[in-house]
């Protein structure tokens, strides 16, 4: 797309900006068809995007976008339409806004609910260094769920600090928006004004309801808003349609709201759904917990079949991991299915109200390992370290989709802590039986190495590496190290092999390779581990991030040559 | 004090009930005087309690405490009267609730905000299993900042269970409740009563204001809050005084929230609130951020001289973190300072807005290592694991609060995310300079055992094993590993001994023996790691708890030993 300077922003007439969306709309499809992304997210916000790039005064004016993946269309009237088909890609434009990639985006974001936070600290330093700028917070419903969102409310009026929240009410998280907070938007939009209030408690002047999809109606309404923000903070209640102009957007909004161009495999999630829905029908105490991802999670068929037994509480992971817990002491089963980077958030009540209670909760860690083009927010490539040192917790990781759902199986009779931790995609598999803490040996030969590899990833990759070994004459034993907590201590004391090569999908430091590496400690064992080094990893394919990151097939084939050497 | 039975408490006159609750508060007082504990909470919810247990049935019913720390007449009357006096000793009662030690404690709680999720959860439970009891969740007017509180609340219309949830306000945290919703209940319990609305929108029937310290108002709202929860959630707002019946507590419950009765050394926070205060002096652009702990971590005075760069934005420890990455990328220098337990709350916003960005935030973590008698949900030992692998993260263990003033000194032109951890108390010690990454040799001799000790419990620990060791005519080199990251590579690669013994504060999976193992892998040196093991470390006093979980004298001066008889 041609780029399209401030200046003719600022002179175009209400027919050109009409047009502009249209280009950013065919723009962001076209580019989204070939790089994968959020598609409903971006189509639905681009007339507010143009709307604000025509009221305010980038990059001046500060704006911080709630979760970042609705950013598209800010990212091409930014100077970045040239690069814009780069989307995703190793090198290319990030997803998410980057500060590093621009000086219009002011804050990274990712997870949601930093917005208001965060544009509330900008408009505190502005202040405090005498400066005067706008600053912008553009957050949807679904993040009016989360704990922090409210965090930021409430302290609107400690901080004194003038921000403009601009609330972009489409219905929908990834799924669509539950909860209190919900009903309470759902009747400000009625006749119902008086939830207005709730707003003007905290120390925000409402403004609203406002067309988001409609420049006639956005374009005064910002305006407005730009000069009520000189004297105080306002929220600007917006509403949008997801995917708007494109009718299989607006119809589908969860199946649109990412989408990935590439190839799929079979995912973990479906299997998670059919199993956990399969043993809750022998198992009345069985539950699923979501934080408005049901689907992704693979969940739908579950929260239809066991509707009173399903919950999913919105964009609320703390609340949900609580929630787990409790129902756990009070003689329930829960599942708990969330993405690795967003169990983040529950960090605290995993080890709180899971573990320190020893609770009969299962974690199902989905988006394990590094998950690719979505970039350093999205890869969870730290789950293995921040479990790996909290006492009663079980951390099981399978080598495919069958062993999943043999661990599925296992985990309803299970009386502690259970986290199950798996990538998106994967192959099936066979069904057999798993038994904590116990490895499985899937290739026993007689050299003086042998690997340890968790997880499906690694476990390919170990393969590869064996196949290229075995052309060259070498060979070694590798070993499914399913378990990272409890260790397979009988295995590896048994093992005679003097080279242990451990390959995990995780940073290094606090995974499977530090946790064999203690319990070889002070032997004659040499270890050898391979994982992702001591950083963020960026946007990419997971096979270039593993190539560039530590996990490469070549390395590890140059570790094996170097033990052969050795001996 | 007496047992008091439920039957006799269910057939007390009110006078009788009103001479208990004398009973109960000065059986608390004596024993907080002697056992420390908190003591203006539980002061303050005496008659709550007894009305409570008048009322309701408990173990049927059951109460979940929020925070906890308010449990103690609960406990002296479940039967643990006689047990009493034990209150946080080693062995004896814990000072917060435990389904382990008794059926009429339901769900374990230490941080703030999780009662409302475990009841609505604990609720859900009873319904699906179609059982009949009470479940109440007490929640001070602190927790009501919390984004977790605001979660549970959203999502009551989502779960429909029924939940009696008693809003305990005394317009305290630890310190003064703050914010936006402390205002709306301010005004509802003034004349404005439209906020009432709010709770009525989230599905709970409003009840109040009923004065919390009188019984004869509190017992008739108790029943009909009773009767009404049998058709759906209700909320009691009930006020009391922190302190209530000792004047010294009620004039000062900030200072009385928490009572220690030990001997105190000088504490480090002291030195945090003097150094920053005298750097802001010098640097505008520093601030100093807290979640509703102002005081308790020393920063009182900072908050006097700049109140314009000083944030306690409540019980908020999320928004609290996003806000010091915001500023950070605005042009202000912000301190973060936190208890080490509670910064859990804040994990992913210190890997996802912090780290990632890699702004120049300094969390100055207070309470780190064993904390001793609050027991499992306040003992520090986790906060090296779950920071190791974080990218960008510089992390430095003070051996003494000068090296600590030194750190804070260097802390204000370093351009990363930087984490000080540190105890309670400490001694004073000399200032020199520090350098990033830059260990410190503390005694050198030509032995082949180094000991690598983090932090001034351990340096304290190595300085008395060596004097026991010296003794024994053995001697050993004793390093200051004041950097866990990064690891001071150079000293570690120069170091001639081949035994290499490393002391920490924290569990010893992902800490300093693992980072230290990582580095020396596949040499010939000899790692003994010591530190707590894999456990929730009940409450004790520190010394009894680091010689049952490992880190005790004589293990390690038995490591010495052998690692002198093999040479």
């Amino acid at each position: 797309m041609r780029t399209v300077t401030g200046r003719e922003l600022k002179d175009a007439s209400c027919e050109q900006l009409k047009h502009l969306c249209e280009e950013l709309r065919e723009e962001i499809f076209r580019t989204v068809s070939v790089c994968g992304g959020h598609l409903a997210s971006n189509l639905g916000t681009v007339e507010l995007t143009v709307a604000l790039h025509r009221v305010f005064d980038f990059p001046r004016d500060k704006i911080v976008f709630d979760v970042g993946h609705q950013c598209y269309a800010h990212k091409l009237l930014s100077g970045r339409a040239p690069m814009f088909r780069t989307l995703r890609k190793r090198g290319g434009l990030s997803g998410f806004p980057k500060r590093s990639e621009s000086e219009y985006d002011c804050y990274d974001t990712g997870h949601a609910g930093t917005a208001i936070s965060a544009a509330l600290g900008i408009a505190k330093a502005r202040d405090l260094r005498g400066e005067d700028y706008a600053v912008i917070a553009l957050v949807g419903d679904g993040s009016f769920n989360n704990g922090l969102v409210y965090e930021a409310l409430n302290s609107i009026k400690i901080l004194h600090s003038r921000v403009l929240i601009l609330l972009n009410d489409n219905g929908m998280s990834i799924s669509p928006t539950v909860g209190g907070m919900h009903d309470l938007l759902d009747e400000v939009k009625g006749e119902h004004k008086e939830g207005i209030e709730l707003f003007e408690r905290f120390g925000l002047e409402y403004m609203g309801i406002v067309g988001g999809n409609n420049l006639s109606e956005l374009l005064p309404a910002l305006e407005t808003a730009k000069e009520k923000l000189k004297t105080g903070s306002v929220l600007l209640h917006v509403t949008t349609k997801k995917g708007q102009g494109y009718s299989f957007c607006e119809s589908a909004p969860v199946e649109t709201h990412g989408v990935d161009p590439s190839f799929r495999r079979k995912e973990y999630s479906e299997a998670l759904g059919e199993e956990l829905t399969a043993l809750a029908g022998k198992r009345p105490e069985i539950v699923a917990v979501t934080a408005a991802m049901t689907d992704n999670l693979g969940l739908r068929g579950f929260f239809r079949a066991y509707p009173e037994r399903a919950f999913d509480v919105g964009i609320c992971e703390e609340h949900a991991s609580v929630l787990c817990a409790s129902m756990a002491t009070a003689g329930l089963k829960p599942y708990y299915a969330i993405y690795s980077t967003f169990l983040e958030r529950a960090f605290d009540e995993i080890i709180h109200d899971i573990c320190a209670q020893n609770l009969p909760v299962t974690l199902c860690i989905d988006r394990a390992g590094v998950s690719g083009p979505d970039g350093e927010t999205h890869q969870g490539v730290f789950d293995l370290s921040f479990l790996s040192f909290i006492p009663n917790l079980t951390i099981a990781i399978p080598k495919d989709i069958g062993e999943f759902r043999a661990m599925l199986r296992m985990s309803a009779d299970f009386r502690s802590p259970l986290a199950i931790r798996y990538p998106r995609e994967g192959t099936e598999g066979e069904i057999s039986e798993v038994e904590i803490g116990k490895s499985e040996v899937l290739h026993s030969t007689s050299s003086n190495i042998v690997m340890l590899a968790a997880g499906e990833r690694c476990l390919r990759l170990a393969e590869k590496v064996r196949k290229t070994a075995a052309a060259e004459g070498m060979d070694f034993t590798v070993v499914n190290a399913r378990f990272l907590r409890p260790l397979d201590e009988a295995l590896l004391s048994a093992l005679p092999q003097r080279h242990v090569i451990t390959l995990e999908d995780n940073v290094l430091s606090g995974g499977l390779g530090d946790a064999v590496a203690r319990f070889y400690r002070n032997t004659e064992k040499r270890i050898h581990a391979f994982g992702y080094r001591d950083a963020f990893l960026p946007h990419g394919t997971p096979k270039e991030l593993a190539e560039e990151f530590g996990l490469g097939e070549k390395e590890i084939l140059k570790a094996v040559e170097e033990c052969y050497a050795r001996g």
